[in-house]
């Protein structure tokens, strides 16, 4: 092995790799700098971004409809309707049903709706998120703790919240968010695509995915066993069909969008439509095979609620207790919660009101977070979006209709990244080499995708036909579909390849092999921290924290481990690397000329020049 | 889609056509003839045959051990054994159990063996086929109508054979298979290998293949439910995590095989070995899974013997009658069928000596076309093989050991060609552009593989252990991988391509898009006559003549309705359609030099001179 090993950078003296390094560090001015966009306060940043973006680009995005926009709506309303739901029966658990999947469609339906026809980015959807789950239990746990009816304090804590959202979107603090780099947002990117991945395929991690199915203790498996009895139902029928189903949707998706570069079918057009339906086909056609060829078989379905209205079914008219489990004795129930929640029932602990405020600041700067580090992620000049960016006004907005869900007792919703990611690849069109030649921005997407998201509540019953494990072969597609294209995932790969193979990217060609796989080992450690958090229940809520300590090791560390063109190759946007790689190539051929002048001269004054070379730097 | 369309001829006048139609006639002598060899009478090609391979490379074939000897050795074993335990169990119920699974492994070992040792063609591998089989269910057919034993009327029939063998390679008959052109040997080429992934996946045709496994009254069920009682087996479970297991099998393979190219791993060696094991690492790994994470769930296994011995056994010391299924009342039998059958016992019917002539002569024709079309499929100058053809001499060996399988009672053998083509695909080192580096000819895979399936005799019961539809899986990938590498599927497809998109092979480039797909139609037509009566039980034993029937269509029929150079762009060898091309080009040139002198004389004389040109042929 170590005869293969190819170091790209010449083997050479400790002081030949100093000059070279002196020289590296010197071709662009301010490189691998992070620079802090000057600050528009008093609301000028507020007002800028609403002209950039809303005021300048509405209508073109209102308008834009085609083939692409039909497709990527589907496509966006499966990728949405499924978590939705899921989220849905979590919230119900963890919050004794006063906030459900009822809840959380209106709330999916109603945001998305809203603001897509208000937001500055448009290509940035809203959705239940689990760090915004997670944040709930916790303010459950909170009222349970200070006896305080739970709906109330939730709103208030929203109107907190919304105050803080507005406080930063006038002052502009949300440009703090644009210090993430590749580097920051690399990693919680993966961190997202890898529970993606995890979820449909199941992890040791959490309930979900195609392989638990083969845990005869399964939810769905005890679920089915209570409806069925013991005798008609056998649990791994169910387990392999369900694993044999998400594989060939996922497989199903992957062989329809490749045909897209095949020569098959007899145009471009329809090459592309069946790309652009890949998704909506592929569980079409394996939600048939399902009832067609396998009838009698049980498979895990879409836990969809049976009616319109609050899942918080009361006992009595007071409607404090839960029916029927807590009031296991009465056959029907008395009601069901109203809409709005009546924020002055406290309990008597008018304080609470004041108390809101320290859980507002731990749910603002998860909005802050959650929201800032997607878009800075879909907004990033990689993903060649043109319409702007939008922080300020986005961030208000999305305080403004959390505050609006927390008045009615609906979960928050913040940018959910996998389905962003999805949604800007399905608008991309790419030329045959993968770079883009034009990117579809829009605000129909997100509102068709939405508003479907609202019908669907008219036919619940039909959504109950799409198997789980089918969506779960959708999450796969997605998950494996936005892995590859994340930079940090291709250096972790890497490791398992031989060098000599590597692919030439400029890191590859100008750095040395061990500098390139500190960095990626550095960004696993970042990485590990951060899946640690996320994966442990009581500490789960400051994993955007987590997140947010990569931005200051990025700002204040790296630089200590790596030179700045160092930094710049690994962490800057592509161009800044061909900026600095002409640069350099500008100097190796000038040195080439003078090298090829000194061959003329005699030795001892080669050697002499060359001495004197180190230390400073060149000016070519 | 019309406009879409891109006829690569120019558009042009039915003169123009004709002129330039002579043209392409005459540009190479001899175009689209299929030459017959000199006959070599009097033993001269038998002799011929083995000077020119066993004479001259045996030593080198039987020492060129290495990895990969090793790695196709195993592979051989497992596509071998899964056939020939398979066809085993069929001969037993068409034989009434006077030739069974003992009978056939034993065959295919001391054949195999023997064969690899002697024979002049050591990279066709002998086994047993459906042709054979079927030829000897009509035989056993004969001999009740006749009322003579089977065995020694089976033994007799193997005698003729010999002789008409012997006679055959005497006179150099074999010859005129090579009258065969790639439009034979396609069409009989993709009717194996359909029958291969038909078999893999299930077809309308036959009882096998893993989706077979969806019928509840599948043989493989039945056997279970008999074995298990009704309550602890569910079909359906096994049925799903068949399919399952089957298509993860054949995708493991595959993506072992595609690490080779891959920059994975630390070096080329560890990827080849991989590339190389891939079939018995997707056996092993899935072997695995099935029997630690499914312990529980009943797979069809291999249908192995209990123990080595005739698997005849007798009501009664006259041994005519088999135990147990025609003396019920019995509860041992009296002992085996001896080896030797008595082949004077004809039942006072001498004439039957005579009578066995006439099949004799159907099942001659059936080895030779068998192992000729195979023979010239496998050494066609694509496959770069460079030891030299030995059919006479090889011809003659197969009908001696068949002559000698017929006296012991076993089956019959010939070539078999899909393991055939995967193991010189296998033993063949291609570049990154699909072209032949160098094949390792060797007998040491033939030999090892066959005297493993002699071994296998003694571990009868850890073969139990490797479940169906993993080995149905290993025929799906052979099948998949074969099938891309035949001419006439990739003529198929392009009916489903757009003709812009086309692979600019030379017939796209040269000829009109009509003229090849009238050419892959006629050869579809004949595909289906074949493929019709292979699947049609009361005639399939006439299969091989329908094959036969490709070649004088080939000769006489095709040059009526093609001329003579778009048959050498369809069916010649890669050098004469190189040839013809490089004819084509110089020809141009020199043309448009002239149409450039043409260009500045008036247009009214250049008229006139191509008027002249029509009717003649250039002789540039």
């Amino acid at each position: 092995m170590a005869d293969e090993f190819e170091d790209n950078a010449p083997i050479a003296s400790k002081e030949d790799k100093d000059r070279e390094n002196e020289i590296n560090r010197n071709l662009i001015p301010d490189a691998g700098k992070v620079p802090l966009d000057p600050a528009q306060l008093w609301g000028k940043g507020l007002i800028a971004d609403i002209k950039r973006t809303v005021g300048t680009h509405w209508i073109e995005e209102m308008t834009n409809f085609n083939q692409k926009t039909v497709a990527v709506s589907l496509l966006m309303f499966i990728t949405v309707i499924a978590p939705t739901l899921t989220f849905g029966a979590v919230y119900g658990t963890s919050t004794n049903f006063q906030i459900g999947t009822v809840e959380t469609i209106l709330a999916t339906a109603w945001t998305g709706t809203f603001f897509a026809l208000t937001c500055g980015m448009p290509m940035c959807v809203l959705g239940s998120t689990g760090p915004c789950l997670i944040m709930t239990t916790v303010i459950y746990e909170i009222t349970k703790t200070m006896d305080v009816p739970f709906l109330p304090f939730y709103a208030w804590v929203s109107i907190w919240t919304f105050a803080y959202t507005t406080i930063t979107a006038f002052f502009d603090l949300t440009r703090f968010v644009k210090l993430a780099t590749k580097f920051t947002d690399d990693i919680f990117a993966l961190l997202i695509v890898s529970i993606f991945i995890f979820n449909a395929i199941g992890s040791p991690f959490g309930p979900g995915g195609l392989l638990r199915y083969l845990d005869p203790d399964n939810k769905s498996h005890l679920d089915f066993l209570k409806e069925l009895g013991g005798e008609e139902y056998d649990y791994l029928t169910s387990a392999v069909l369900s694993i044999l189903i998400g594989i060939a949707t996922c497989a199903t998706i992957f062989t329809f969008r490749g045909l897209k570069t095949s020569p098959f079918l007899c145009n471009q057009a329809s090459r592309d439509s069946i790309h652009d339906f890949s998704v909506t086909l592929g569980v079409v056609v394996w939600t048939l095979i399902k009832h067609l060829v396998f009838p009698s078989v049980e498979l895990e379905e879409l836990n969809v609620p049976s009616s319109f209205e609050p899942t918080f079914t009361c006992c009595d008219s007071s409607c404090t207790t839960y029916w029927p489990d807590q009031c296991t004795d009465q056959s029907e129930p008395t009601g069901t919660r109203s809409w709005f929640a009546n924020m002055m029932d406290l309990n008597g602990k008018s304080h609470a009101i004041f108390v809101a405020a320290g859980p507002a600041l731990l749910s603002f700067v998860l909005f802050y977070l959650d929201n800032g580090i997607t878009w800075h992620l879909i907004y990033s000049p990689r993903n060649g979006l043109k319409h702007g960016e939008s922080y300020n006004w986005d961030l208000f907005l999305v305080g403004f209709c959390n505050c609006v869900n927390g008045l009615l007792g609906l979960p928050w919703l913040v940018a959910t990244t996998v389905p962003c990611i999805v949604q800007v690849n399905n608008l991309t069109e790419r030329d045959a080499y993968g770079n883009i030649i034009s990117v579809q921005e829009t605000r129909l997407c997100h509102l068709v995708s939405h508003f479907m998201v609202g019908l669907s509540l008219l036919f619940l019953n039909a959504m109950k036909l799409i198997p789980m494990p089918v969506l779960l072969g959708v999450f796969l597609f997605m998950g494996l579909a936005s892995i590859g294209r994340i930079e940090f995932w291709q250096r972790f790969l890497l490791f398992f390849q031989q060098p000599s193979r590597y692919e030439k990217t400029a890191f590859v060609k100008y750095m040395s092999i061990g500098r390139y796989h500190l960095y990626t080992i550095l960004q696993i450690l970042f990485f590990a921290g951060v899946f640690i958090v996320q994966n442990t229940k009581a500490i789960a809520i400051v994993f955007p924290f987590m997140t947010l300590l990569c931005i200051p090791a990025r700002l204040w560390f790296l630089p200590k481990i790596f030179e700045n063109w160092e930094l710049l190759l690994l962490d800057g946007e592509e161009e800044e690397v061909s900026e600095w790689v002409a640069a350099k190539e500008q100097h190796k051929e000038k040195n080439l000329e003078v090298d090829s002048d000194f061959k003329k001269a005699p030795s001892d004054l080669t050697m002499d020049i060359t001495g004197h070379t180190s230390g400073f730097s060149f000016d070519l």
